[in-house]
């Protein structure tokens, strides 16, 4: 059974943080398009990030690398309109944020982390950003309305926000966990996301944060493909103020693994809200995969479905071509025995098998084009060999992909 | 210089070699669509074949594999409406049907490969395909007219035909080596092509041609990508029957340089002309990268940017987005220092460098769209590393694509 329950507020759920978020003018010169956004926190934070394994990797990575070394953070800062990437003096300028953001919290700019979205390749606008951030603090908000603004902030083509929170009890203490995210293209699972702030005010040591966040990572947004581009900028960030006032979790045990639950409980709908709201996708496509020699079997096949092209457009044509399914995993890398496997098609308006033991089954076409209508599609394989299982989400290509990608940057 | 020339007659350009194709309705009942091929030589063939990496293999390669464990073969068959993968009886269908061409060609069964394309899944209608061989031999022809025959009807959702042929000098004797292949979605490095036949009249043994052939599919077939996916079908053989009347290529040497090079003159077209013919390409993307670490390294970065989606994308709609290469070579697992990193793309309509050590250069973006409106596109990339250097070939990704694509099953 679970022990948490949903709650309102997003990254201003947890107690002691605010966020907000405004329109300066990044890129966008629409004011109704927030580009800029901060979270903050009364007190220093245990905090911790992974980053894209990229090696092309934003100007901000390198700054927030080194002023996360020491595990504390107070405020993170997101501009939504340039990603600071292969561009002129990236790191200097995110050394001025920074510095920007620490002048108007009052704090330390090593407190201060800072991540960017957008075009890469074209020097950021500083003067813009820091002339912007006053005001921006003014807006904060430790209210719903808070998370909200700073949601709205970070999106870029993505169609809906994203954010989530949920209470729980730690060391008898109710503990709040709450984060937005965004992302919707150059999404592949090789860290994952672009950008996740979640916020917390569990008591925890920066080093069992750490570990948290790398638990975390691995069964969320490492588990989701969008286009099977991994970005240059991916960030995803955990802060925790301890204002809860659970005992402080400082190695494992029953309230690290409570914890750990809980920051699934936030991280695993947020990253299937991304690959839902994947760039002009039409479809959810959940893979399941059961019966493989391991867990890591299951997750390297799943995941070659998720990301095949040609799967994925079957599912936007509402094609139960399951063939393209086995000739997927088939080049995954991964050994297994193509006669045993099993996949069956599932979603609201039912379930149905197309084959078994590696062979096409007879099936009913309506039936199948009427499961494949639905906007959420479970492709489920059995392979027949052991008991590892994993489950990873991705979604169907389609011509709006193409359109919102041919001309992104112009 | 080159010292080869280019001839009319593709398969059957060689002495010794008839072909042909026929419709009999494997698939389509379109009776325009030929849908199935035969290529016969005169004499027993020295004979070698590389097959898809993919896990999930065809049934016709398991009979392939066993018919060609002595390196000889007499005739080739192909039918493009069933891949005869992941079906029922699907080695047994493979076995009978080379029986069947067998007794119309009046040799062993065991000297004939046949191959397969179209959809995965169904079982194969062997009756409609043996009921029609005899009018398929009755059809062959020695001529240019053979070859175009069989280059249609081993058409899927290719565009355009596509067959060459050289004539060369090997060991004082006029060499003769054509080619036919087809392949236009599911299509990706990893072993590449979907079929590929190349005749040649040289002499040459078992174990040479092979070595000749592992050595040309690296440089042609082993470069291109479509869509990223590895089908369950490819095939590429080549056939020698010897009746050029060179002394035998038994081991390296200059003659076997020379044919080498002249299999590598018909082979890397023909890919060239897959990737452009890519499904639902506008262009072909031709990525160079020099001064890599080593040749290895530079495959593995043009091999990640022309098999980037969003780089894809980008061309189909003409942006210069030179962020997305830096991207994909970011994540293709190769060390390398961005800041060394110099992009330019070229066409007929010019040349625009557009990144210089890792930063964005200011460009004419009129300019940039021209260049990128042709056909052929080139993205140059300087690593500033070292010596390595390749050349890969690609194609955008557009919404014909995706409508190829979301409905070719039913």
């Amino acid at each position: 059974m679970e022990n948490w329950k949903s709650i309102e507020g997003g990254v201003c759920a947890a107690r002691g943080f605010a966020a907000g978020g405004i329109h300066v003018g990044v890129k966008s010169h629409n004011p109704e398009k927030k580009d800029i956004a901060l979270i903050v926190s009364d007190k220093p934070c245990a905090a911790a990030a992974v980053y894209t394994t990229n090696a092309v990797k934003a100007a901000h990575i390198h700054v927030d690398r080194a002023h996360l070394a020491n595990g504390i953070a107070r405020a993170a800062f997101i501009n939504s309109g340039n990603a600071n990437a292969c561009a002129p003096n990236g790191e200097q300028h995110a050394e001025a944020i920074c510095a920007a953001v620490a002048r108007a919290v009052g704090c330390d700019a090593e407190d201060v982390i800072c991540a960017a979205t957008g075009v890469i390749g074209q020097e950021i606008n500083e003067q813009v950003i820091t002339a912007g951030i006053p005001a921006l603090y003014a807006s904060l908000s430790a209210t719903a309305e808070g998370s909200d603004a700073c949601a709205n902030a970070i999106m870029t083509t993505d169609t809906v926000k994203k954010e989530l929170a949920i209470e729980t009890v730690i060391g008898g203490r109710t503990v709040r966990i709450g984060g937005v995210t965004k992302g919707s293209g150059m999404i592949h699972p090789n860290m994952g996301t672009l950008l996740c702030f979640v916020t917390t005010d569990c008591a925890i040591s920066p080093a069992m944060i750490r570990q948290a966040l790398l638990e975390t990572v691995k069964v969320s947004f490492n588990r989701i493909s969008v286009d099977g581009d991994t970005s240059t900028n991916d960030t995803f960030c955990v802060m925790a103020n301890g204002l809860a006032g659970n005992a402080e979790i400082t190695e494992k045990g029953p309230d690290y693994d409570a914890f750990v639950a809980a920051l699934k409980a936030v991280c695993i709908p947020l990253a299937i809200k991304m690959a839902s709201d994947g760039e002009g996708a039409k479809h959810l496509i959940t893979c399941e995969v059961t019966g493989a020699k391991s867990e890591q079997s299951a997750e390297t096949l799943a995941k070659a479905v998720i990301s095949s092209t040609l799967t994925k457009a079957a599912i936007f044509g509402a094609d139960a071509n399951w063939g393209r399914v086995l000739c997927a995993m088939g080049y995954s890398g991964e050994q297994f025995d193509p006669d045993k496997v099993d996949v069956s098609f599932a979603s609201a308006a039912g379930e149905i098998a197309v084959c078994l033991r590696g062979r096409g089954l007879a099936f009913d076409e309506d039936l199948a084009k009427r499961i494949l209508t639905e906007h959420d599609i479970v492709i489920k394989i059995a392979m027949g060999e052991g008991e590892g299982a994993c489950v990873c989400w991705g979604c169907d290509i389609t011509y709006e992909y193409i359109k919102i990608n041919g001309d992104y940057r112009t």
